[in-house]
């Protein structure tokens, strides 16, 4: 089976999940995870059924992965979703290794739908001092203290 | 107290969190969720003890804060975190409405002990089709479906 094709089945995989987690009490976006070609993960987002803010299909995926998988690192998988994934995902996405994303909505139709993902992008690309949301920096000696003991940790394991 | 003084005891806190996590496998990273000025979360990043790429302390606060609250909803909440939160914590801090956020350490310090947060920072703000992991949309009639099925649904909560 040819690329496109496979990537097409697999995106609908995603929102078929999505469809039917709706029903269940999901918001509208569904993920799913593969790797080496078979699919590990499947979720729809479950932010307000589990009353958790980051359980978002593509978290929920990656998490789910991750821990069939027991390891942090998902080098040579791909993730599938219905629409763009949102920073925070696009976050968990670089810092799990992910190798390959295939979405099918974008940030303008999740902000026509109700969504923040646009603002969000706009707010990150922004100085922490000129956000909606006050960040305030104030820099400590033990902080920096933290970092020195964390060079100094032997047989950590990066990440 | 003065605001200052409680901040700085509060992001001492996180920082003492992430010091002795260090010891039980963490990373270098610590934050504490207070709401209404009482603490009612504190966590150590986990990324690695827990094979979760998401296991960021500030996501594993703001979960266990949203668990103890049982909402997905944080406002009037603050986040301290030893260091500048990366785009995957930024955005779940956006999705949980906290009011504020108290950091030590940034995004550069972060670099120079070995993590990817400025790389990140610089992937999110680029188009999706010019990041170093690739992107693909394609567009699809069953994902705006989704949308029009979300839109449809009644007395759902809006997150």
């Amino acid at each position: 089976m040819k690329m496109a094709q496979k990537d097409r089945i697999l995106l609908e995989m995603a929102i078929e999940t999505a469809l039917s987690g709706i029903d269940e009490g999901g918001g509208p976006f569904g993920a799913v995870v593969t790797c080496g070609g078979k699919v590990i993960a499947k979720e729809y987002n479950k932010v307000v059924k589990m009353s958790d803010p980051t359980a978002h299909a593509e978290i929920l995926a990656i998490r789910t992965a991750s821990e069939l998988l027991k390891t942090h690192n998902l080098k040579g998988c791909t993730l599938y979703s219905s629409c763009e994934p949102c920073p925070m995902c696009i976050g968990a996405i670089y810092w799990a290794g992910i190798d390959r994303v295939v979405y099918a909505s974008d940030r303008n139709q999740a902000e026509e739908a109700g969504f923040i993902d646009s603002m969000i992008y706009n707010e990150i690309s922004s100085n922490p001092s000129d956000r909606k949301i006050r960040f305030t920096q104030i820099r400590m000696d033990s902080a920096e203290e933290l970092f020195r003991k964390w060079k100094d940790t032997e047989n950590k394991i990066p990440y």
